[in-house]
């Protein structure tokens, strides 16, 4: 979105500021561009997907649209999900719930350090744990009362930042795969500051 | 589970049938095992995520644990997250909502494979393509009326079987992954035989 941007960088000239490493400026461009046109908001992302064998499947993500217009990486992204030995797989990647849980670990991180961003609070560092139960029967339909999905996720924060615990517990509710998530799954969120 | 599960193989001994590279006996056998001790069924996965700078940042995959006990994968696994130049990154891996296409895909191909093997359908190939419909107004909170997360996944897997399109439509289902996120998201699904 950079390109469409800088026609209203002229505004802004000379304060060009990073916090958290991100353009705030560009930042706050984005949001009154896509203010100004909304249809600049649309995106879409795209995986292929290849069966290998049993419980081996390679992920390949494909270019997407945003910013009103196709889009490449800049490299390829290729994935091996498996299951390990336990669940009758070879253990050739991570299996399909710890991929949820990057997701859903990444994007609760980058809403965090981009909403923090926009605030002015700066983070110096911020590293966190995620776990998840999971009872495998749900999977293999041995009973219909458990769930097929997690039971619950707990995740623990620990930032070292100038907000407190609580301003930064508001920002990983702007999260998308935290939304999409926590619709159907408990995911008890600590913060602690370092 | 394979270790518990040798006490009851000598029952089915020199019928080990490997079907879509699954050891069907084995997942007969988890089944049986599971009805008799549900609580084997308790799993927990776990990762890491450490913030690098801007939307990039690392996740690890922990040990997890399965089948009564503590358990580690064979090697590590790491993945980067980053958002594209156009969302104000760097990108330095996949985006976290194509972490959650990779989840999503990995688990629905997973499920089908063990419960086509479970019901003897025999699979020769399976691919399949995701797109996922994202509006980034709902991230950056501009408007409330617009979701966070996809608005709409839609899905097509071509698959070479001996099942019909039907049946393997009804595999999918039992997927954890595919369980969370319907929930709150529509998914689409087309299965068409090759």
């Amino acid at each position: 979105m950079r390109e469409n941007l800088n026609k209203g960088r002229n505004l802004n000239k000379g304060r060009n500021m990073t916090v958290n490493g991100l353009d705030v400026e560009a930042l706050k461009d984005t949001c009154d561009l896509l203010t100004k046109e909304p249809d600049l908001g649309k995106a879409q992302f795209r995986i292929g997907n290849r069966w290998k064998t049993g419980g081996n499947n390679k992920v390949s993500v494909k270019g997407f649209f945003a910013a009103g217009e196709e889009q490449a990486h800049k490299s390829s992204l290729d994935f091996e999900a498996d299951e390990p030995p336990a669940l009758l797989g070879t253990d050739a990647g991570a299996n399909p719930v710890e991929y949820l849980l990057t997701a859903l670990s990444s994007c609760m991180t980058t809403s965090i350090v981009y909403h923090a961003a926009a605030r002015g609070f700066h983070i110096e560092s911020l590293e966190s744990e995620f776990e998840g139960d999971l009872d495998i029967r749900g999977f293999l339909n041995l009973s219909e009362k458990v769930p097929k999905g997690y039971q619950q996720i707990r995740a623990v924060f620990k930032v070292n930042t100038d907000a407190t615990e609580e301003e930064i517990a508001q920002l990983y509710q702007f999260s998308p795969v935290y939304s999409m998530v926590s619709a159907s799954v408990p995911i008890e969120v600590k913060v602690i500051k370092v």
